[in-house]
């Protein structure tokens, strides 16, 4: 993260039936819709849902930092 | 919680004079004023207020998880 | 617990309309129905999900510590 | 807690056969016929006996914070 | 995880020698020739071996929850 | 924090050349443009920049506790 | 712990009057009555009781690894 | 801490107005009028409280060591 | 421990030339001087001193729990 | 990781454009041209950069631990 | 931290009579003599050792990540 | 550890098939041979391997400080 801005860091939970990537990647389409200047991310946490023994798909949690505007 | 959508995930603090269990009632109750579509709670903390050594309240800190409408 | 036997922890999930103490006991009388000479349990996490903003029902992660018969 | 005071903090474990809450105010019940002043509880651990699958009593581990007199 | 049910959780540990989310899957699979109705996976601690500074494979430490049969 | 209310908390990043206390406060005035009724702070990190060996900037990753209003 | 098979974790409790290391093997001694195949254990925890101001024995909580048969 | 001795820890809190190394300061200056040779103490949590955007005070939670006399 | 009790914890740290187990007793010898009823330890972390690549003496901190008289 | 030996651990952070699994092994290969033997990683931290909302690269932490040569 | 290189990190403690912000840019100091391109630090503890109850100097523990040469 | 110098830390992991005692020795052994000054260690992790349900050694994870040579 680059210096001397304030940031906000927000935790959302994105999921994806292909892979883990995919999931942080669906997270953060969803949040750049309302929420600018998304700098970071970190992975929280990762799981996901199992039926008839295959993944369906992975959720992972993800906290996002991003920029405040005028900071 | 359910599969293939985009979740946001809030922290509150509730509080109760009776019990853990209302304490979280009572933060859900003034977060859903606001949000929609809260899917689950997990209890981040419990602790609470005494006052000549009987329990005044109970402070449970929440993390809320909601669907991002349209996600 | 006691002491000088072997004990095995288990790790469930138990959960209740009404309260964090009533999922601690549906869980455990489930388990016992299998597992003999239940000594303690130890709160690893707690949650929950929620409906129109009231709780639907807590969800309390036990681990369940039992002797090992003959230990 | 209010503000300016130094203040301690000790462990203590509380049981009760009824409910976390109960163990939470025998255990605050006990401590303050020794220690004045007590303003917070942070619940640390909760855990408990279990007796033919049913709940005994349950434990709970508190750090209480209180006011050092004359600070 | 749907509600009113109760689950139990297995740790096991899966490897790949392509990537993560293929240790998760061969993780479930093995599980689930002895456990049914698996719903949910956590992973836990992803690590893995090295040959002459090549990944040779992922292992991947989960949480396995499942329901119990007649619960 | 007082009794009785439901509070939020937020999570900011906050950065200063001179100290930690100072970007404490820059956080928190960045914050306090948006947020009313800040009520108190709790430093989840500490970090910092570093250039030709010398600290460039502290970065203090705080959660930020307000009351909800009307609550 | 070798590559590319699957195992299993279980959590086991020990005690000795001696050493801790004694506790850790009784555990294992124990547990090798029904499961085959342990390749490694994790001390998870070390605790004990006391009586007159003298151990009365060690209790060591232990994960324990298993390579699940036929993987 | 130097060795051969047994030692003791105790958990308190201290605040100041200005910085946090002041409100370690007064937490210790306050405990040792009544404890004795303490040796070392360890930075457990730092907090503060807000009014109108600025921080009002720190308040800064140690454990402090110190050796039991006659050990 | 025993039910239906209430107890105190408190934080020492043992040193031992010799072992892990008996700097937890030389703990326990010198903490059971001035506290009765002694009923179990924690091993919260373990540490130690070295001279010329040689162990001085390990350092274990106990958290060490007893039943408060009369309770 | 093989018996009798003497490890050394280092913390690295290795970066990818594509996936976390090309993140580690690009560490691992810039981490092998100055130390042999490298035997296992274990996964500390998952993070990223993003630009206008899409993963710009991955950042994983990693612990990687080698046979000390001679032992 | 900059994109595409691989980083390494060091845990390093500096000491300073005066402030914390002083040992850490104390241990940056000694650090860079025989490290280049520092990039960051995370401060992973602080303590600190006292005298007549009196702080005597603050110790800060911090990992440094500095990029690797040529990656 | 003394004061007013600046320290080192690194992770080295000690096997022995004998004792937790001996296999920090081993450790500290093996890299007192490349690194002087070696103060303390604090064990992050002991672990083992298994054969035929017997340990067959202990695995510990140190950390090993020592002073910076003209610091």
């Amino acid at each position: 993260m680059s210096s001397q801005h304030i940031y906000k860091k927000l935790e959302i939970v994105g999921s994806s039936k292909t892979s883990i990537e995919d999931a942080v990647q669906n997270a953060l389409t969803e949040c750049s819709k309302s929420v600018r200047n998304i700098n970071w991310f970190e992975v929280v946490e990762t799981r996901g849902h199992v039926r008839d023994g295959q993944i369906e798909h992975f959720q992972v949690t993800l906290k996002v930092g991003f920029r405040i505007q005028g900071s």
